[in-house]
């Protein structure tokens, strides 16, 4: 049996070709492969040649620069940082009047602003950005670069389409169908709605990571031995690309300054409070409040995140097994949970420093937990049910 | 074959009981668990006679209330919230003049210089304080309450043991011996020091953590549907008990305050740069290089957090695999995985909102993605290695 089967096979794609994919890291690699894999012709080019021929390599299409004969594309989709993107978009636009041009940027609003002005100096004909319609795949990852690239990079993350008032219904729907065709879930957004949602959902928890991970560059190297998962997770995308981010936070400037600054008044708050029990010991007024209100508010904020399935977060039963860190291990306890018909929601491994020994934590159905600690207890696994 | 029997069988207890745990919580059934297992007697209180009955039911030991003819304890442990922690260690040094006493909050200084306080007062003798060494174990969890208890809480977690001027060996010996006993790294600091680690390690990571949780409470359900797995890791401890984690600020109120203060020296150099930048374009001077340089001290920080084994973090090939959510799934990839004699350093499953599929990530040693991949390719799975 081919579990992946119903994804790979049987998906007709609707996307008329020739693709052209200006800007071959991550996202306009993984694209280009994505595309190449359904028979749409796709046309490659970066400003680094290498870029371009290493995601050529990949198979993820042809060199533009080899074929002075090659056709003009329909679709034009402009992988290029945020900085760069509405002149790369431009440049499209005047090149290939016949064709729609999207781009991918982590940004909106700041895009569709330059080529507005752009079309006020006369730089872009009045009908040019009807053919044009921004776009954003919620597809990224630490890494950058097309040797990071993966054609199943799309598949089932939300890809914001954001029409504007002078953009056509023809070049929307082209951009709509190549989302699905590569796998992605379709959501229309105007460009400012969408700098709104990101700044909180993705810009601001950015900035908080790096700045907590920020302060570990002069801790002591005894008080990093004593880091738990919480710190890992808290700070696990502060790993990102400065030169990528920079870009994608002052292109967001407005929104991002706005919540961040709200952030700064909470912890204004919270540490003139914690100052004032510094001072006159842990029971003055007001510093238990304070410090509870920001924790509570926080747990009111973290109930509201979708979980799985898009629905609203399900309270699964966690079981904790023991699991020895050796080749197999991990095989041996899922193949056993299988045996047991319970199904997985959701699993997180923990690792202790120092030990060979990891705690596998699995996530299912509150009323699967009993057989399943039962069945791995029986099996001879160190399992508990919280 | 048993994989957790290592952990379980064969290692000498060497904690003298009889054992009194007073707080029924969390930690203190855990331990009562830990210790009962291995056949330490173990004496149960708690201000709630519901909380230490339950603990009692799920078999951390005895209660103390029905014994008046029990034994004195040899070892007190205190395991009740952070701000009414220094009053119970004092009143058990005095009811149990015989005992060592420690005590396990997540704050170590304020304790120990409010029993400094109540010996000056003539509330403790002079003596009293050699028997008390603090402790804390670096082992929690998002749930609180003896029915989250866990005999294995503790194993190879790092335990903080904190003597002082005034402490015996005697008494230290003990605490360490305790930890060892129920699995967990025996770590010597001093309180200040401790605390000072655990305000960067733990809590201004919670506090970042609650404020970003707390900027989704007014933000559109559409714009929520965007959240990807970075929110979510971000976010995921924002959903403690605020209960407990007002006590533990207020309790580090002067480490924490001092740390939150550059976080927010951080933020205003930032919301500077983004204003200008909002106002005066993205290329205003040093808005980029501000963006950038919090994104680059982030990579720096998040570089030093030890990796699994204690080591530096290593870097690890990662293959991302397209699994249907069913039962079963994850067991067959798992199983297959093992045929292919390939261990899995680390594991995250990614959801994505509305689909039934999901991204199993399986971090491997990067000599080994290769087979991992092919082999897996080979048997109808849908992969790709990065």
């Amino acid at each position: 049996m081919n579990p992946g089967a119903g994804l790979r096979d049987g998906a007709a794609i609707a996307t008329a070709g020739p693709v052209r994919v200006i800007g071959t890291g991550l996202l306009g690699a993984s694209l280009g492969l994505a595309l190449a894999r359904h028979g749409v012709p796709v046309q490659l080019a970066d400003a680094s040649p290498a870029a371009s021929a290493l995601a050529r390599d990949l198979g993820a299409g042809d060199l533009v620069a080899t074929a002075d004969a090659m056709p003009e594309p329909a679709l034009v989709v402009v992988a290029v940082p945020p900085d760069v993107t509405s002149d790369a978009v431009a440049e499209a636009l005047r090149a290939h009047p016949g064709a729609v041009v999207t781009d991918v940027a982590s940004v909106k609003a700041v895009v569709l602003a330059e080529l507005r002005a752009q079309r006020e100096r006369g730089d872009l004909i009045g009908s040019d950005l009807a053919r044009y319609v921004g776009s954003h795949p919620m597809a990224g990852r630490e890494r950058s670069g097309a040797a990071a690239a993966d054609p199943d990079l799309f598949a089932s993350r939300p890809w914001v389409i954001a029409p504007h008032e002078d953009s056509s219904s023809a070049a929307e729907l082209a951009v709509r169908t190549l989302a699905v065709d590569v796998g992605g879930i379709p959501v229309r957004m105007a460009a400012g709605e969408h700098d709104e949602a990101v700044a909180v959902v993705s810009h601001v928890p950015q900035v908080v990571a790096s700045l907590t991970a920020s302060l570990l560059t002069d801790t002591p190297t005894e008080a990093l031995g004593l880091a738990g998962q919480g710190l890992r997770d808290v700070t696990r995308i502060a790993a990102s690309d400065p030169r990528l981010w920079s870009a994608i936070l002052v292109g967001n400037a407005g929104a991002v300054a706005a919540r961040l600054a709200r952030v700064r008044e909470e912890i204004d708050t919270l540490v003139a409070a914690l100052e004032r029990a510094a001072a006159e010991g842990p029971l003055t007024p007001g510093a238990m409040a304070a410090a509870s209100a920001v924790v509570r508010r926080g747990n009111d904020g973290v109930a509201r995140i979708p979980g799985k399935h898009g629905g609203v977060r399900r309270t699964y039963a966690e079981v904790t097994v023991l699991v020895p860190d050796e080749p197999g291990a991990l095989g041996r306890l899922f193949a056993q949970v299988g045996e047991l018909d319970v199904n997985i929601e959701d699993f997180e491994m923990e690792h202790a420093p120092r030990q060979r020994v990891g705690l596998a934590m699995l996530s299912v159905m509150p009323d699967a937990a009993t057989a399943l600690e039962e069945g791995l207890t029986a099996r001879g696994w160190r399992v508990v049910v919280a």
